[in-house]
């Protein structure tokens, strides 16, 4: 017997009221007063709430949250490397169990609606596998709940940290999914040897590369053409990721036309989580030149900042708010970019709203999309291959 | 008899747990272990939640807000004209009862835990006194509920808007608080006529000025010029208040700092909601300049933007995150800003939390305001003069 579960009127993204059938995990049916097909089969009344597939959170820190300790006040100072050296200093004296804390924040993302997460996790001298092994454990306890890649991090530099490369060869034949990088010339002081490093290891290994670049202006533009350079050269069109790239937003015209060409002939992805005060990637020109766009949350209660919540219909929220975009459809694109982005970045082929995709699914409040987006209530319902994973904003698994 | 309440275990701005005792309304003890004083004083078990005095929503528009309406999709295009014009269009298609309207908002402010209001009100041509008489009507309902101050505000324009000007000096006659101006030169073409009528109404009426100014860059500062000194020449210091202010955040510093000057000579107060993506005061230059500074929630769901939702633990957040504050100390600023700083600018001389001020209270989730700020849970319990208008979210009065 299949296992099957009527979900009624609900209004996939906003339009007409419908049933929605799902057997085994998948989506079987959608449609008016769809009939159960088994005596057995069970029924969610959706009440006419909108229904959206699962949130993606493309760009996370799974490995370094403070969910559950007391309050920890944020304590680095403003450049990119206090923040790195100072997060190694508080971990290291937290000694926090990565597995547990993962957890707590695997569950977060669920009783938000989210069903993929793309989490770096910090590699180095010093941490060894710890951080991946931990964060591997709760991949693994949250398999069929939680669809998760994983990028080798190399948090505190890879050159600057001998014997990091080492391990995030390791971590990727251990199971990691992306090689990781950051920051080649700020961080790294020598950008052609960090960025062959991180794609040797990913030519070795034949996995995709998704590099953290925070730096600015003309510097980190001369990061992305690096990167664009050895993406082609080792033909690894549509494998690749920058996240933040801040200089997409801080450079004139006419370098970020012939950037968002290289961008787009190669299918680099960009991350972008929409940051408070700094320049950012301008969203509707990177679409406009089919580059494809994810978002996420990164880091959640770390060390980093304070403000990460898991809440990716806050994120379409943020995305909205920092771009000035205030119609309805301008708000559906950034909801669009923290769900089918995502997906798309992450390759998930069995992701969307129609029959044959999987049955990941988020009823959310509110008459429209771009309500949801401005009210964020709690999820009403978070559905993960037909399986409920949160009910009013609570995770249940 | 007295009427008492004892609120039992709470934390001042995250201090130690005290008890408060409040009687007629007003703050009479605050310490550890108070006694009632009278055998039938009621008794709240606060739980060690944080309290706060109410937050101040210092510039908002009561009177055009869309709350309880099916969902509006932004319609208007991208200039200030052009909002002002789609604006007028759509609330005569509409034709809401103004006094209806504002109350659901002022229901909205009391839920999330706002117990003061300054609201911007349109008065043209076109409306004449109707917005203004809702609004009026609202306050007179909500008296001791909800402390409003109105400004007769021409967002239409005045200048540009033959009748405006003796409108507004009416709504001053009947009860307006402030004479309001927009945009002298973007708007109304002409400054000085503009600004002198504005002015030469609050100097026959004894009421003080708020002015929105959108303008940007060298023409909104040479409206800040102006504003000054029209301060100056009518002895209006500590009496105007200029709201948004863009061009603050786009002056090079020499410019600035000359602004601020005169700024803080005059005792004018600078009201920024943190917008999205355009500049913005600089709120840590303005404070060192000894400027005072207030926020608000702009617009709550009406034609301006679909984001406002008068929630003011939210605005300390946005405004931290655009500032790039990360700090509990930053962060505490930013809500400062929504409570004591919005009171002084509203010259609430009883708010705060000491004995003899008024016992309008927030009880908020967290460890830290801090956390406060970055969970932004609903209200626990929300007290206005001692009286509980909103409970775990909800308005109850």
């Amino acid at each position: 017997m299949n296992n099957s579960l009527l979900l009624k009127s609900v209004r996939p993204t906003g339009g007409g009221s419908v049933d929605i059938l799902i057997i085994n995990g998948k989506i079987a049916q959608i449609g008016p007063s769809i009939k159960p097909p088994e005596p057995h089969t069970d029924q969610i009344e959706g009440e006419n709430a909108l229904v959206v597939p699962g949130f993606v959170d493309a760009h996370t820190h799974l490995d370094k949250t403070f969910l559950g300790l007391p309050w920890q006040p944020h304590t680095a100072g403003p450049t990119i490397r206090e923040k790195v050296d100072n997060e190694r200093r508080l971990l290291r004296t937290l000694n926090l169990d990565t597995k547990t804390q993962s957890e707590k924040q695997a569950r977060l993302h669920l009783s938000k609606g989210t069903t993929h997460v793309r989490t770096h996790v910090d590699v180095g001298a010093e941490q060894g596998l710890s951080h991946f092994e931990g964060v591997l454990a709760t991949r693994e306890a949250f398999a069929g709940l939680l669809d998760m890649q994983i990028v080798a991090f190399p948090q505190q530099g890879m050159i600057t940290n001998p014997g990091t490369a080492e391990l995030m060869e390791e971590a990727v034949r251990l199971g990691a999914d992306f090689v990781g990088g950051i920051d080649p010339s700020v961080i790294e002081r020598d950008p052609v040897c960090h960025l062959d490093t991180v794609f040797a290891i990913a030519e070795r290994t034949g996995v995709g590369v998704d590099i953290h670049l925070h730096e600015p202006g003309e510097l980190g533009a001369f990061s992305v053409d690096l990167i664009c350079e050895r993406t082609a050269a080792l033909s690894m069109t549509g494998k690749v990721t920058i996240g933040h790239a801040f200089c997409l937003g801080m450079v004139d015209d006419a370098r970020l036309t012939g950037l968002l060409d290289q961008l787009a002939v190669n299918d680099i992805s960009i991350m972008t989580h929409a940051p408070g005060a700094v320049a950012f990637p301008p969203v509707s020109k990177l679409a406009a030149a089919g580059v494809r766009i994810c978002s996420g949350s990164d880091g959640i209660r770390d060390a980093w900042n304070p403000y990460g919540n898991a809440d990716m219909l806050e994120r379409a929220m943020i995305l909205s708010y920092r771009n000035n975009f205030r119609r309805d459809d301008e708000l559906e694109r950034m909801l669009d970019i923290c769900t089918f982005g995502g997906a798309s970045v992450m390759g998930a082929d069995d992701y969307g709203l129609k029959v044959g995709c999987a049955a990941d699914l988020v009823l959310l409040d509110g008459e429209t999309l771009a309500e949801a987006i401005v009210t964020r209530s709690p999820r009403r319902l978070v559905l993960k291959a037909g399986r409920t994973v949160a009910d009013n904003g609570d995770c249940v698994v």
